[in-house]
């Protein structure tokens, strides 16, 4: 019974996400996803102050509580909108109906990218398409190697993942040929971009990576949504 | 209609909870939550390993893949049974139908301890009432100070924090302060214990915590269930 109705939701989700894609015609949207505590925001804060010269942004950010990262990435100034998820019963991800609220509330016009900071969780945001473009993961080396393998629909649903932190690479026990391994067993070929968000390091390729598909997009060849089955 | 859905399941959870507690009545049963990447598992090792002399333990260990932390925990001795939630739909918690066929595999006869690491998320499983004794979450310093202000269901339903990877401090912009502010603005008085698992610093009052939990509920003053509103 259970199963069944969660996938009645799933379906509302994904005819409201096709609806989302209609209103993100002309502009890049970005789905990024992690653990709590991997470096999300302080990724955004970097990339935004890295790409603001050429690139017109604005972020929704999603929490359960608090408008913490809102009021750090709105000093970027970017448009940024914060969703609690607290008022819909404390939900565990965002979903498309929530993103369709969210960025009524920001003036698309001009606006070429948009990154939603999703909830943190590792699981359950990987189930619901929200109408972007693209989706990406971080994931931080202080949590390990094997969370690819233990987490596999997150890294499959993903276009590229970043790995974080590793400017405390020095301070760990860590395999960096493990969590390779790892990711390219659930997603071969999926590009990794191994950065530390704090120093900077490692940043150029993955602003690369989106200014591409940022353009491709601009260009009329943005990709299709993935099943997620 | 999702919410009248969600109710019901938890409704169907919490009947299940109650059956667990009766099986339960002479094991002291921890549910240990946490953010993916943590430290669980490394905690479990170091606990099992101190605490084998004088308490028996079982663990229930709870992934949506793999049985990678089943096969580190098994190394202690005790008994071990790995859930994989993929057989459920990839489910993002542990819920009680499933601990009570876990615990079914395990010989609970003079077993004191009974451990579950919970499949790591901070947000899903704080809902589900397994029939354990007490709930304790860990955090690691990696993660940030806010996550008792973003995540505060999961804090004010554990009994403990354990705030972990104490041995990254000197590498990371920690404010020690505001991490244990949040925790006591979420739940005032629970005691933190701060710890490095891969060291085994600052284990010692963790474990008497939890000496004296086990010595409670043998002596037949185990808690009530705590209401999760």
């Amino acid at each position: 019974m259970e199963i069944k109705v969660v996938r009645k939701v799933l379906d509302v989700n994904d005819t409201m996400a096709a609806q989302n894609r209609q209103m993100f015609a002309d502009v890049f949207v970005l789905n990024l996803m992690s653990s709590p505590g991997s470096g999300k925001t302080t990724l955004l804060e970097r990339t935004l102050e890295r790409i603001a010269p050429e690139v017109k942004s604005a972020v929704i950010v999603g929490d359960i509580c608090t408008s913490n990262d809102a009021d750090r990435l709105s000093k970027s100034g970017a448009p940024v909108v914060q969703v609690n998820t607290d008022e819909f019963g404390g939900d565990c991800h965002l979903a498309a109906h929530v993103i369709a609220t969210a960025a009524g509330d920001i003036d698309l016009t001009g606006i070429d990218l948009l990154i939603v900071e999703n909830v943190g969780n590792l699981v359950c945001p990987a189930e619901f398409d929200i109408g972007e473009d693209a989706r990406a993961v971080v994931l931080s080396v202080t949590e390990g190697e094997d969370k690819p393998a233990k987490y596999p629909l997150m890294f499959r649903v993903c276009d590229a993942a970043v790995l974080n932190k590793i400017d405390l690479l020095p301070h760990l026990d860590y395999d960096r040929d493990a969590v390779l391994g790892h990711i390219d067993g659930v997603h071969p070929g999926m590009p990794v971009f191994e950065v530390s968000a704090r120093t900077g390091d490692g940043l150029d390729p993955w602003l690369d990576w989106l200014r591409e598909r940022i353009a491709a997009k601009r260009a009329g060849k943005g990709p299709a949504a993935v099943d997620r089955g």
